[in-house]
Formats: structure tokens, sequence, C-alpha cells
């Protein structure tokens, strides 16, 4: 604990907030209003300076001329205004013992040398008040426990997700597309041109908060590699990156998005190695990878057993345990023999992969039998189990990992989160297909359990990979 | 035009069917039934030698003791029985003057060399006969144009697809996923062990099937090479090709699923390379390169503009453009200086990849003026639009579309197929979003003014360099 961490966590925990930027014509800060309206968050005032009559609201929010005439004090400030208003709306803030400002403008280093020598004198300003700033160009802090948020209608749910990103949209969609697979945040942290608090501020500040059990992050560039290293060297949580501009056209592309200078490639990706970061390519295998490190289950080999119905995948799932360095586990002769009894003699295999053939559709038991067999053979160290559809019979998975502790992946060909409206009433009968709405819930248990749903069989054996390598860094630096 | 042509059309042309293996208390026979049922095939006969009583009907479909007491001619008969019964059927089928033969069963040369010898009893008799088997180990044809079928509640529409499986339940599953993004078939054929047709056989006829305008497979193994490589060669249609078997743990799978030798992979792929032949990894890498190849527009350079509200995965979509051998195209100054007009002045680029900024979500014309002018440019041959989510504004691209002919590929963050119930009534409200049982048709729309629709960044680039490369195979082959 230090510092940076009680200054941080004062920024999540503030109880009162006045927003810049919003006006009646609507824009950009009344959304970000409303995020925080969503959240019910305990204290907020509008400040506009063009609004001078007294007892104005705006959707519902009383507005004030300026942050004295609030006459109570104010924890945060968040400015959306065009970018020549913010340094005296920071001055303002300083001069009213605000003790963090959250700038959202755009419009600064991201753009030229000019908004680089701007952004210098904003941070001269703040530290005169000893006020923290956040951005600028940036969407700011969501968490869900204090009413923080930086969209309207986030989820009001908590959850074990520590999210930090360069930019803010990316922020914004990981929170939508996260709510689908149940996954919620603790804290989620939208940086931007990071002149004052930066990566590493809010990476040792996770790594401390005790409401986030695993890290991710979205980079482009970063100004402190040593202090990166020793943070992910000290970190014991789990660190997924998605850090881009791995290609020349990938780095000029960040360079003008904020500004960034994204290093060398084969350097970050031997800092990753060494000290068991994930990295990912794109937000699909964020969430994939995610879901696998919301509560993996310890695993000290990486013999893996597949489960199929249908026998193709099977095949190509083989293929992709092995790309990604997996071992495929043999089956104890116990088990084979038990297998043999249940399984149909014919479109089926009791040697791993297992296919337990097309009949698995018509005999719900027979998959249920399947998994407490391989799940409990000692040569297995790890399950993956190919479906056509999620359905309701994830319960008996469940009810199994709970006996046996070893990280499962299920790879869905049918997208999880697929409506059951898409299907005529026949198909959805004979798939018993769950209902769209309530897959969220279902995935968010599911992980909790130590079992994680992916798109197809490459980033489910990743996901295995990487839960393996995770243990097995985790024994060469502590004592386990 | 050849016999294999003929004969394998008149199957797909049957107008009466036998159908071995219904009974009473239901089964994978019943099931199969029931997909005939649904696509309403002219006419079907149940044959079952255990029902002797007469008028007997099992899902409204009359039952035979033997195919004689139908009396009237079968042209196709399909078994779904125990595999012993299997030989006397097809000496029946074969008295009877049956023209074809799909076999259901499984327990063949899949599971051992006895089954293999059983294979080679049955294409005797079969020869005898002068009657076409496929099979055994398959799922059959699935032709909605003439009312064949393989599964339940399969679309009753036809498309461009013409797809081949040696695994029936991979013809299956990717029935009903492709259904989710509005890809319907000309035929699927599922050929498992193919002791007589087989899987060279259908290519070829696909090849020169009118209906068929691209071709998609899954396969394990192949017995004649030198006969795939003509084939490749002189079809011109797009061949995708889902090869497993890539490994040695998939090899193996694949040998006891079908009793394929996968063979040499670095083989495959040069001749896949050599002949324009699309290879994919898993389901959702080949939905995507088929939709990217219902209708691809042709392209000479391979110069893309990427354009993307949010602005960090316009870095991602960089780096994959760049890590997929595409190059990122340098807009005119003309296209510059208009986008300077309408683009907002912060938190946004005009150069490529062109970040639209966070204001495009409030100001639906700047997402479409930036298309046209992007679109119209003529250092562009190709798009990259990174979207968090459809909404109904596709409109504005396809209006595009038919003025530029360009391929386009979008991103989508948010899963297409997604139901609007999983998000609350004010983010429904915010990204004016589609409901879910319209986006198959909205894609097939989009597929149809080669505009495709992609999970990631990666399948997004994957799919634009695969057009460019395929008319640039063609320019080698074929004047152009």
């Amino acid at each position: 604990m230090n510092d940076i961490f009680g200054e941080i966590d004062a920024i999540f925990h503030s109880k009162s907030l006045a927003i810049y930027g919003v006006s009646r014509k609507g824009g950009l800060g009344n959304v970000l209003l409303q995020g925080f309206i969503d959240q019910e968050f305990p204290k907020i005032f509008i400040v506009n300076p063009k609004i001078t009559e007294p007892n104005v609201e705006i959707m519902g929010i009383p507005v004030f001329s300026s942050l004295k005439s609030i006459g109570e004090p104010v924890d945060l400030a968040i400015i959306s205004t065009h970018p020549k208003f913010v340094k005296d709306i920071i001055i303002e803030c300083g001069q009213y013992g605000v003790k963090a400002v959250i700038i959202f403008s755009s419009g600064f280093g991201e753009k030229n040398e000019e908004g680089k020598k701007a952004e210098n004198r904003l941070l001269k300003i703040a530290q005169k008040y000893q006020m923290r700033l956040v951005g600028p160009n940036c969407m700011g802090f969501y968490c869900p426990e204090t009413g923080l948020s930086f969209f309207p209608a986030l989820p009001r749910e908590s959850g074990p997700l520590g999210f930090i990103s360069q930019s803010g949209s990316i922020a914004n969609i990981m929170a939508f597309n996260s709510m689908l697979k149940g996954i919620y945040f603790s804290k989620s942290i939208s940086y931007g041109n990071s002149i004052d608090l930066g990566f590493n501020d809010f990476l040792e500040y996770l790594g401390h908060d005790l409401n986030t059990n695993l890290i991710a992050c979205y980079i482009e560039g970063m100004s402190d590699g040593r202090r990166f290293i020793e943070l992910v060297k000290n970190i014991k949580k789990p660190i997924i990156i998605w850090k881009v501009g791995s290609t020349a056209a990938g780095s000029n592309a960040a360079h003008s998005h904020t500004g960034s200078i994204c290093g060398n490639d084969i350097l970050w990706n031997t800092i990753f190695n060494q000290y068991g970061v994930i990295r990912v390519y794109n937000m699909e295998e964020m969430i994939s990878m995610i879901q696998a490190f919301i509560n993996p289950m310890p695993v000290r080999a990486r013999r893996v057993a597949i489960i199929s119905g249908p026998g193709g995948p099977a095949v190509s799932s083989a293929d992709m345990c092995e790309t990604n360095k997996l071992a495929l586990a043999d089956l104890t002769k116990d088990s084979k023999m038990k297998l043999k009894e249940i399984i149909p003699k014919f479109g089926s295999s009791v040697s791993n992969p297992i296919d337990i053939s097309l009949q698995a559709t018509f005999d719900p038991k027979l998959e249920k039998k399947t998994y407490e067999i391989v799940g409990n053979d000692p040569n297995v160290d790890m399950m993956f189990i190919y479906l056509t559809m999620l359905t309701p019979r994830y319960k008996d998975l469940i009810e199994l990992q709970q006996k046996i502790s070893k990280p499962i992946v299920l790879v869905s060909a049918i997208d999880v989160n697929v409506s059951p409206d898409c299907f005529s009433k026949e198909i959805k009968r004979s798939f018993i297909h769950i209902k769209a709405k309530k897959v969220p819930s279902i995935i968010k248990e599911l992980n909790q359990n130590g079992i994680s749903v992916h798109p197809n069989e490459d980033l489910a054996s990743k996901a295995l990979y990487n839960i393996y390598k995770h243990y097995n860094n985790l024994k060469k630096s502590i004592s386990y």
C-alpha cells in the first residue's frame, strides 16, 4: 500500500461530483451525466457558466453557474467541454478544493505539439493545488460499487474484473460485451493521454484492490517500462493485456489516436512471456481469456480430455489442443471400460477425443455420465467440451466441477447469446435452448465454477494453456 | 458435364423415398424422417419389416413391411438401422430398382478392418445393380429446392452455397449456424466413409451445378489427391476448405472418426495456396469467409481504408490489416479536405485509419458522409469498417456499395445475433439496435451486396486479403 493506492481509491470513493459540459440542447456531457444518474451516484451538480438564472435543472440535476455557487464540498469534477475551456475550469476546481478532475475533452497531446504544451500547463496547475488528473481524451471511471460511470445503462452489478483502457470507447464497448457474457467489473478505468495518473498507477492500484481478482488492459503505448515490469513481477493476480500497435500501420494509428509510442513488439512479447502476462489481439479473445481467469482451477499438468457429440469438431479440437501446446490425455483402462458400457457402439469413440455420437442429443444422461467418468480420470488434468449449443445441462458440469476442480472449457458452436427467436419451435424443442436473457447469468455461474465458454476451438485451447502456464509461473515465484 | 454430374443430380432430384430405421418408439430414423416432412418432400414411404399389419402410419407417413409391398417406383432409399441389417436392405433396394442409397448407419470402415470388408461387400452389391451409394456413417443430402433433408426444421430457403462435409454433424451445425448469418444452401452433402460416391465426385458436381456460386468443405482426409488438384485447378468458383487433422493429435482423432488418413499438412497448404483454395480452421472462420465470397467485389489492389467510430479498434484493425498482408490506403488530399469539413475537430482523425470519434453515435449523417467520401476515393480499393453494433444505418452502406462496387468488411464488436432483450431500454434506444430475428435477412442483404460481417479484426482483414487473392489468382488462369 502506498500513496497512489490511497489517492486513486479516494477518487473511486468520491461522494460528490461537479460535471462541466452538460447543456440544455444535449451532447456528450449529458450522456456522461446520464451514466451517473443511472448508477444513482450520491450527489451530482452541473456547472455551466452560461446558465446564470437560479433553480435551473437539466435531466433532474441542479445547475450552477460556478463551483462557488454550489456552496458544498465537491470531491470530483468531470470536464466534457471544448478543450479551450479546460484550463480555467481546472483553476476553478483547484481553488475550490476539488480533489480530482477527470478530463473527458480531447484535442490535446494526441493532436499536436501545441496540445502537449497545453497538457503541461494543466498538470502544473493541478500540482499546485495537489489535485489529481485523469485524462484528457478519456472516459474516466466506472465503478458500480460507488456509482461512478462513463456511459448510460451500464450494469449496477459489481464483479471481479478490474479493467484499464487507454481508449475510452474500448472501455465502453467492453462493458457492454462483458455484460452479455456475465462478466462484471470491480472498476473500469479509461485513462486516455494520462498527463498525471497513468497506466502503471492504475495497474498498481488494481493489484492492491481487494475487490479485483483479475486485471485486463487495453494499451497502445507506455512511458515507464521499468515500473511496468516491476508491477507485473509482483502482482499475483492474472493480467490479460490487449496491446495494439504491433505493426507499423497499427503503431502509426495509435500515435494519432492517443499520441502513443507503441515500442518494439518483440520486446513486449518477451516481457509478457517472462512475467506470465496473457497477451490477446482483439476483444473476442480478451473476453475468452477473462472468462477463463474468473476462477481458474489450479492445474499441474496439461493432459486434456476432449469430449464432443459431433465427431468433426473433435478432430479440430484435437488439432487446436496440439497447436496450443497441450497434450491429449491417455484415459485409464478403467475409464475406457466404463465408457464402453454407456457409449453407443457405432459412430462413437472411447479414445480421446471422446466422441459420444449423435445419440447424446437424445439421451441427456449419456452426456452426464461421460463427463463424470472422464472428469474423474486421474490421467485427465483438464476438460475440453464441444457443444452444439448451451443447454440447461450445463448444471451437470457445475455439479461435476464441484467434485473434481479441474479447468473446463466449452466451445459452443452456435453463439451463446443467440435469441431462441431465431429458431423455429421445433429446433428450440430439440436443442432445449436457453433464453438469450438468461445466458449472461448462466455464463457467470459457469465462470465462477472454473468453466469458460468460447466461440471456437482455438480460443478454448488457448484458455486451457494459459491457465496451465499461469499456475506454472506462480510455482516459480511463490511457495506453492 | 459427365456421368458423375448426371448421376448425382438425379439423386438430388429424387421424387420418391423409402426410409429404413423409423420405428414406433422413435430414434434417429424418425429424426431424419421429420427433416423430409418439414421440407415437404414429394413422396415418402417407411419400410420396416417388423411392422406387418396393413395401413400403419408413423408421423403421418405410411409404413410398408418391404419395398415390394409399396408397389410404386422408389428413386432413393435411406438406411438408418443397425449396421447388421444394411447388407440385406441394399440387396432389396437393388432388386427393386432403387437408383441410389444413402447409408446413415455407422459401424463400418471407421471402426475396424471387419467394417472395411463389410463396406466392400456393400459396394459390390450396389455395383451389380448399378446403384449409387452415399456413406455409410453420413447424414446424406440437404437440398431445399427438391425437399431432401438430413435434420428437422432446416430452412426451406435456397441460397448460393454448396457445402460438402465428411462429418454429418458438421453439416448439420453448419446449416443452423449459417441460417443465423443469413447464409442459405443450394445443396449440402455429408458423405462420411464414401465407399462409392466421394468428396471429389461431389466437388466436381458442385463445380458444375448452376445453383451453386461458392463451395465450402469440411474434410479430414482424401483418397485421390491428383483428381482433387485437377478439380480445384478447373473450378472457378471460390472454394473454402476446413481441413482438419493438421496435427498428429488431430490426425489420430480423424482416423477413429471416419477412418481417414489426413496426410502431410505442408503438402495440403502448398496445394491450397497454389490453386487459390481458402483454408480455414474452425466454423467461425468458415462462416466469415463464406460471407465474404457470397458476392465478392472484383479488386485489383489491396489498399484498405479503415473507418472506426471507436479509436481503439482502429489501431488493432490497422495491426490486423498489416498482419494479413494488406496495405493502408493513402487518402487523396481532396478526400482529407472533405473529411476535415465534417469530422469533429477533436478525438478524431482524417488520416487512415479514419477515426470519426464518439460523435458518430449522435450524428448518423456523419457516418454516412464519411463512408461516401472514403468509398469514392480512387486510392481506396477496399473498406474495413469497425462498428460497435449493427444498426439500421447498414442501408447507407448498401446504397454506397451500389455506386462504388468495392469489397467492404464490417466488424461488429457486439455479436450481431444478440437479442436486444439482453440490453436495457436505454441502451436499445441509444444504439438503435436491430431485432435479433431480423439479423439473418440483413446480413444476407449485406452479403449479396459484397459486404460481410465479422466477429473480429483478424477475420475481417483475412476476408479482404482472400478476396484480393481470389481475383489475383483468377487473373493468372483466365483472361480477365
